[in-house]
């Protein structure tokens, strides 16, 4: 073999490790669709099973069209500052050109795309948790292909697209402002129009707990998510380079969880008398989530410190959005809206210059200022002003076309029956 | 280092990153074991859950014997244009001689071997659910190992083992036909020798639908499925290249699923009034099962239509077979045995010469005319003729001796009680 | 690009690619996590259900910071025979110094560390199932923190960390002895401590069997274990070099675990006159273990072997703890201690020299004699007394501090409402 034989073949095995890395990933963030249908279903009563499962199969499928039919040309195209406008449609026919954003990894197109497309798809699914119990079947769909297709690419444009947020220094490793938050506020929007369950909000202003009907799914669900999590955040790097970056993350993003696990069970335990198993699964979500933007830029010590907030954090955040009055059965907005915003915030206040190769600067608490805090926080307004503002007029023309909630009657006799006409569990007995 | 070393080097390296990606994929065929176990059990009645469970860990360990022992030389062997005939048995011992067939990959022998197990044991699978709630727990377990040692490698052999299929030009790139047809063809002969489930047809020839016990369940299974395709699909190309056609594949199966999805909710909501979610999960299946042969060979927009065709295709299959009388409990005649032919006539359609490198000539709908639809064509007829007759026999011979079914008690009292003393949900309150 | 840039470049490749499967073998067995906490809760009854579910949760959580703050410094920091005591906190802040036990793999500190941790999780996890349905949880979190913190890092460092058995000769490739006979070891003392769960031995001497509530999940656990142990043993390799020791570990662990299944299914159903789920679930997880040390020293014959005896053995070890009293609900004792030291000895009677690149010389059956043998027998033994003393004594002192068992009224009432508050399924009708 001469030099120029090895020089080719060099770069064939590195692209082909890339690529194995990037698709290996984007199977593991697949693969939190499954941990998304199981929390949000296990966490609300079996009488809505059935149509929470069938809720997330289907927001998967269509994200899976929508971001290829536009999504990814609004997301990654080149434009301006504030949305592409080239080749946006069905990703170009799979033609590499015109993504000038995204051109920093070598892998093939169509890994690039499919990585996208499946972080895409947990936007969605965000949402799908939040306005569970009551929401009519078409209008979340409605919903969630508006949002995959529209909403979430042009945000995504901003911050990974080679937008305005991009150029200002913003920073965003994996997604707890791209992904989480933009979920988040997109749900926030969707549970103040859609209105609490009937039963949860009492006119003696008592809060009625509605327990979840499946705890070991719970568990399930939150255990594959952590796993997933493993594809989302490591997998952000796109590509491999000399691997210790790729495994910095690895260890951040766990210890995140660990020490938010930690915190959610002990300040649970104080604050309700016991270690309630729902928040010690929620404290495990708010720390990864929060972990997700600064993972490649923080230290093992700083996502320590991450994970503590978070994991405490969302003890506190439950009650907080039930004093509004925004019923939310599955916490998301504790867990991805809160903690993607306190996420994206931590990494101005914990980044270290360079750690894994970002030119970040350094956080407040490295000495680097409030220069990037600030960066960090415009960011969260922004893409929280745009989302919950678009969110919101979208859910409110759904309502005034398709109608949002099902009937009283239907919500009282479950979706299941109402929206499917079956039911989860045939033969077993079952007093709502 | 010189550039001796550095060639060396360059090949080991070459060599192992093969290898990681064909047995990441191998363990990804593995685990869709969960899928088919939670899938199946979730679909038929508590009272059969145990005896489910137990058949679908059971019959992958003894494929893994039986395609040690004998089948993998029957497939893969050097022999015949029907058969290997070479180092038949236990594998050689894992010296890689005599299996010329798929000597084109580079891995290691034993991944090769591996890859190709959890193949074969994903075709004895497909059976179990169409046989279930009323077949003798050892019988199947004597067909699954018939099958798995003799009939799958000899239809295996002709289109991947070297056989007269391969040598016509037919193409199946990851086992539209080589796995789940041949899993439908195999279930088909024992659904007809068993019978159907007793009150599943009422005399007055209306159809009594028998509700699955657990939905939460069919989805787990249903998305564990189709995390496992990128590992069956992808994974079939036993070698990393330049990752570009890895990427490929995995858009296409994905974008199949995903309209298949849409196109199964939609035609079911239409056809039955409501969008169920056996009905969709059993699309994102069958969009699975016919982009199986064809991922590698279709562009993106031609998954899409197969996956539209194939979800359409699955809601009539299921009132077909039951006009028929043939009960399958889970539809993997409409999954598997539907779709994995028209999966594998789809190839001769969309077609498209070259586009990730294999020479299949352009599908009818691309300019190449009939021939490829042609081949395709035969060798569905020809695997199918071939595999469900001597199933047949297989099964009849099962019932002349070790009877098939059982006794009517033990159908109507579950066999859990019945074959396995146990039940399923201890403590649980059911009324079947 | 020049021979040099080729040489660093080939450098990079080769710790990438280390890099990946390093990681996505440590994500495998993090996710055994998820398998865990399926099979010890699916086989316990409902009313214990969210107890062993949290447990399993933060017993990880515990396990990651434990591992970083100290444990890994005691387990690979260099020091003497018995224990590291170089750079023992913190992991060094991930600086890659003093840590020569383990520098043979060229993968970044993080992925060593991750790797290293998850088994370490895995270990407390063992525990978790067999003191199940009687512990307070409190009690259990101090034993898992002082036993992933102190004791298995003692005798990892032993075996895996350069200490005294691994200068003798002694092998473990995966962790037979190191992770599960350590957890089996730890779990028969706090079984011992705790005494049997109320009602499970009869006054007239016979054994009430209380039977699990879902095994559905136990089946799920079962796979997901077996899929993580995928993970496991040909993670252990970490490193790729040419992929056929990788090949060849999966294949030799996937026959241990089919021909286990084989062996214990015959023998349950001869000996119980039924086949048992939970008998050949557990026959797998047996096969597993016992060949997790020497997955990469015998032949697929050796492993099949192997399995067929840790098959049998499972079955005959359940009754023999019962008769000793030792209350395991789960069968973590029979699975984890008898097949973690049967798997071990295993490696002194069927190694092959050299056949994956180790000089372990022969075993007893290929003409090595006892000398290996030996020295397998030595580590049982002494792994085992330090293991069983030590975690007797932190037992008894937390029994004396913290008290170990919740009251009778919280057993009988069930430990979920108890400890927690709560219930795994609200709205089922639920008799126990």
């Amino acid at each position: 073999m001469d030099a120029v034989g090895d020089a080719a073949l060099l770069k064939t095995l590195s692209v082909g490790l890339d690529t194995v890395w990037v698709l290996f990933a984007a199977f593991l963030v697949f693969f939190m669709n499954l941990g998304f249908a199981m929390v949000e279903s296990g966490l609300c009563r079996s009488k809505n099973a059935v149509n929470i499962l069938a809720k997330n199969f289907i927001v998967f499928a269509l994200a899976s069209i929508s971001f290829w039919v536009i999504g990814w040309g609004l997301m990654f195209g080149d434009g301006n500052p504030f949305v592409g406008i080239k080749n946006l449609f069905f990703a170009n026919g799979g033609v590499d050109e015109g993504y000038s954003a995204i051109s920093w990894t070598s892998v093939p197109f169509w890994a690039k795309f499919f990585f996208q497309l499946v972080f895409a798809g947990t936007a969605a699914t965000i949402v799908s948790g939040a306005v569970a119990e009551r929401i009519k079947l078409l209008s979340f769909i409605v919903f969630a292909c508006a949002l995959v297709a529209f909403m979430y690419p042009v945000t995504g444009h901003w911050i990974w697209g080679g937008g305005w947020l991009q150029s200002l220094g913003f920073w965003d490793f994996a997604g707890s402002t791209v992904v989480h938050s933009v979920g988040g506020w997109a749900a926030l929007a969707g549970v103040i129009v859609l209105g609490p369950r009937i039963g949860k909000y009492r006119a003696d202003g008592t809060v009625h707990p509605i327990m979840g009907h499946n705890m070991s799914m719970v568990t399930l669900g939150g255990l594959v998510l952590w796993f997933g999590w493993f594809g989302f955040n490591p997998g952000s790097t796109m590509a491999v380079g000399d691997g210790s970056a790729i495994a910095h993350i690895a260890v951040t993003t766990n210890t995140a969880a660990a020490t938010a696990i930690v915190a959610s069970t002990i300040v649970a335990w104080i604050m309700m008398g016991k270690p309630d198993l729902s928040m010690i699964i929620n404290g495990a979500l708010a720390g990864l989530v929060a972990i997700t933007a600064g993972c490649a830029f923080v230290d093992v010590t700083g996502a320590a410190i991450i994970g503590l907030v978070a994991g405490t954090l969302v003890v506190f955040a439950v009650p907080f959005f039930d004093r509004l009055k925004f019923d939310d059965p599955v916490g998301a907005l504790s867990v991805h809206l809160a903690n993607g915003i306190w996420g994206t915030l931590a990494v101005g206040l914990f980044s270290i210059d360079g750690i894994t190769g970002s030119a970040t600067g350094n956080g407040l608490f490295y000495g680097g200022g409030t220069k990037l805090l600030g960066t960090q926080a415009l960011g969260v307004v922004s893409v929280g002003a745009f989302t919950f503002a678009g969110a919101l007029v979208i859910w409110l023309v759904i309502k005034a076309t398709l109608g949002v909630r099902v009937s009283r009657e239907e919500e009282i006799g479950g979706l299941d029956r109402g929206e499917h006409g079956s039911e989860a569990y045939a033969g077993f007995q079952i007093i709502d």
